[in-house]
């Protein structure tokens, strides 16, 4: 018997988090007790339902986090994965968990292959646990392993016998992510009949969301993901765009949408798993525009190139410089900066920003600023320079001087650090004296690949009351670069007459 | 009039790559023609039908580039973007191309606001336009812009004047990646009654696939992508994920699957955009299994815990040591090292390599062996130690000196090089002769983000002969953590006695 589908917008449906478990399951990811508790705080903040704290089995260490979640005393339902054996359940109520997910074979190749089991005998122990499990209290949750590689018809025997010993909902999961949307919906439908059930999809073919929603069409009230879509391989589906897509095209509701973004903040520093940039709804182009027709479209109105305002999620807009950037968006950014241009010039700009951004890479608000001087024939005087530079690394203190012309006058002046580029910034503040001081907002060296000649690309981004200017680099030399760019930064931030003053003026 | 939906499996369609446009329209990126060849290149490989080179309206440097591709004489069709005026097809001409995409404002936001226009005038200049570039012999595809948020009856008239007028085909586009796969299928549906259509999609709300798969069941036979997802905002959809859901799914053939990993890699190579670890297809870790039962599972049978093999992308599978490992995963990475173990010993390695994931982000080859080491009780002989290190940069020569212990003798090297980090791998190469040296196959520094005194990781994988060893340091001094991480993995590749030998004599 299959249930037909529903219309997702007549649907309801929550969350569950497994960033704590699944997403911890990736490769080289490891959270320490006090990031659970600091992820779990943030998935609270934004109303998830269910948070997956943990494998109870895994250690010792494990356990103390889970407890630690558990502690919270949360408003969510906190649970811990369990193998399918009283181990692992004794094991999770020791942590003081809600409940537990059981993870039982369904397909033969897990029955027989990885288990050395039969269906029947997995039956026998499913039913055995579950009701173990029920009698201490525990909400439960029956996974059925590689479900989408399943016999339909035993699954379907598992879950019933499943919710006949006690438990709560059972899981269709498509664990190795090898299924479409047909035959999880057809699964989901049928295993809806018997009781709630949830659903657990993965990447690997990209299809995680595709098949979330075609399993809550067919009857799924809860779905499993992790925040920015960790996990094993291709990863599990990703809850931003779970929540996004339910909310934004089907008006469904699952959890606070203006904490996606710091969610995603969060789990990233907290992983080290950065985000690619054009990951949806958190990476970091996700609402910055660079084309000319986009950047002109969206100047003009807000959402002629966006799907839904970056507030919604938690965001800001972005215009950025580059190739394909027309008048409009370098008229905005000009404006931004304070400079006056012509119509006339605004035109020279924006060619010469295209032709700068059709051999490089990035197009810098120092970049544009150079070519607004040149083409509006604005003389530059240069407030700050670095004349000469040299740090020692390797050793036990870092070392690094610098030779400075500041406001016409020759500075030199010396610091430690951590390492070369830390003992050389230190150098410069020195040099340049605390009145003239400006804040290092951001310190950027993208990944090297390669070879230990390769050119490195530094970006800073330094502030000064209410000004902030990025500038970047590439060089071999990673110190190099890195004092180039904050002393050019430095030097745009200080340029009018007064800063000048400040500068000449600061001898501490 | 709509047409009904196909199942997936009776559908036949071809994929257009617009990573060369779209792709590139992502901020920061900038393809230079050599860089646009290698891709078209690498894109007839795979079989791709029709390849978008660019936007000829651009600039001189982008027609270059287009007509470099148009040159090639590749099997593949090869296209340029135009905005709705004669002179972006006229550009087109210029470069040679075969076909054209026209793209014309769908919506009445793009109608009225962006382009200042009404739906008749827009229905007046794309009939002139499409005859214009036919009768110049163009193929010519009509992309209806922002056609997801477009008047449903709109949209059929202007595609329906588009091909009265000679277009070859229609595109329903998701501009603004803001629709589901029910209003996808709508449209595409009513617009396929009329002649072909293509789908463009984006993944704004991570619905790029599931959009594609629609648009194809609908009646589309061309699906606009880009590799790795490239595109303003969040993104297009990924080549490879259509390719890989169509076709494992679905049985539905479109190219070589296993050119999708090599062309993924030369996208990332050429436009600096990191792929993220957990990308589907193509992401470090799609085929990477840490876990202690996925790892297990693995080890009995591949496919227990994969999809489909690694090799139909033109990959390879891989184990991860981490905080997940179980006795099999270790069993296995020791094996690889020659390295002999009772179970029992096993088991202990395989507790402290968890502690370790517990602690820490990587387990590393050289974190195994010193846990294997202490574990079994095999005494170990440093060959080669690093005792002292200074590097001198930030000025013209960045300079090194090393003092290393090689084979129990004391030497002293200095070399120079490109940065701090390069001097002193030339000094580490000097000190330890040719005869010793190993290749540096992989040299690697995560991406810094946050303060110059933020900790840096460096991976080396350095090879000799048939042995290759990954160590990996995190320090605050750069130079330091990349020269202890190559040393160490010298002397792991020298540690038998015949190596030391070879140390010991070698006098360059």
């Amino acid at each position: 018997m299959t249930r037909p589908p529903t219309p997702l917008t007549d649907t309801s449906v929550e969350l569950l988090d497994t960033t704590l478990r699944d997403g911890e399951q990736a490769p080289g990811v490891s959270l320490s007790p006090d990031e659970k508790v600091e992820i779990a705080r943030a998935l609270e903040r934004a109303g998830v339902g269910v948070i997956e704290a943990g494998s109870a089995c895994t250690g010792a260490g494990e356990r103390k986090a889970i407890s630690r979640v558990t502690d919270l005393g949360l408003e969510a339902r906190v649970t811990s994965f369990c193998r399918g054996v009283r181990n692992d359940v004794d094991l999770a109520l020791k942590c003081d968990v809600d409940g537990v997910h059981l993870v039982v074979p369904a397909s033969d190749r897990h029955v027989e292959g990885k288990v050395g089991s039969t269906r029947e005998d997995v039956l026998e122990t499913t039913a055995d646990l579950v009701g173990y499990a029920a009698d201490h209290g525990l909400w439960v949750e029956v996974i059925g392993e590689d479900g989408s590689r399943a016999d339909l018809g035993y699954l379907e025997t598992l879950m019933e016998t499943a919710l006949e010993a006690g438990a709560d909902r059972t899981c269709f999961a498509d664990t190795v992510g090898h299924t479409g949307p047909e035959r999880t919906a057809a699964a989901v439908s049928r295993l809806a009949e018997l009781g709630p059930v949830s659903a657990h999809t993965h990447d690997d073919l990209g299809l995680g969301v595709t098949n979330a929603l075609a399993a809550v069409s067919a009857g799924a009230d809860l779905v499993h993901c992790t925040v920015n879509g960790l996990g094993e391989r291709a990863g599990n589906v990703a809850l931003e765009e779970v929540a996004i897509a339910l909310e934004h095209v089907y008006g469904v509701e699952t959890v606070e949408l203006s904490e996606l973004y710091d969610l995603a903040q969060r789990v990233a520093r907290a992983t080290g798993v950065e985000l690619a940039p054009n990951k949806a709804v958190v990476g970091q182009n996700a609402f910055t525009h660079e084309s000319g027709i986009h950047t002109d479209g969206t100047l003009k109105d807000d959402r002629m190139y966006e799907p839904y305002p970056p507030e919604t999620v938690g965001r800001e807009r972005r215009l950025a410089l580059g190739k394909h950037t027309g008048r409009a968006g370098v008229r905005a950014a000009l404006e931004e900066h304070g400079v006056d241009a012509t119509d006339e010039q605004v035109g020279t700009i924006a060619t010469r920003v295209t032709e700068l951004g059709d051999r490089g890479r990035r197009v810098t608000d120092a970049d544009l600023l150079t070519i607004a001087e040149d083409v509006t024939g604005a003389d530059r005087d240069r407030t700050v320079e670095l004349l000469d530079l040299n740090a020692t690394s390797g050793g036990a203190v870092p070392t690094a001087s610098v030779r400075l012309s500041v406001a016409g006058e020759e500075r030199i002046a010396s610091g430690t650090g951590s390492g070369p580029v830390d003992a050389a910034v230190s150098a410069v503040r020195e040099a340049i004296g605390s009145a003239a001081d400006a804040d290092l907002e951001a310190y950027h060296v993208d990944a090297v690949t390669g070879g230990t000649d390769a050119v490195v690309t530094v970006e800073v981004m330094m502030a000064r009351d209410d000004r902030s200017v990025t500038v970047a680099r590439s060089e071999a030399d990673i110190t190099r670069a890195s004092v180039e760019a904050m002393v050019d930064a430095l030097d745009r931030l200080l340029e009018d007459e007064d800063e000048r003053q400040v500068v000449a003026s600061a001898d501490d």
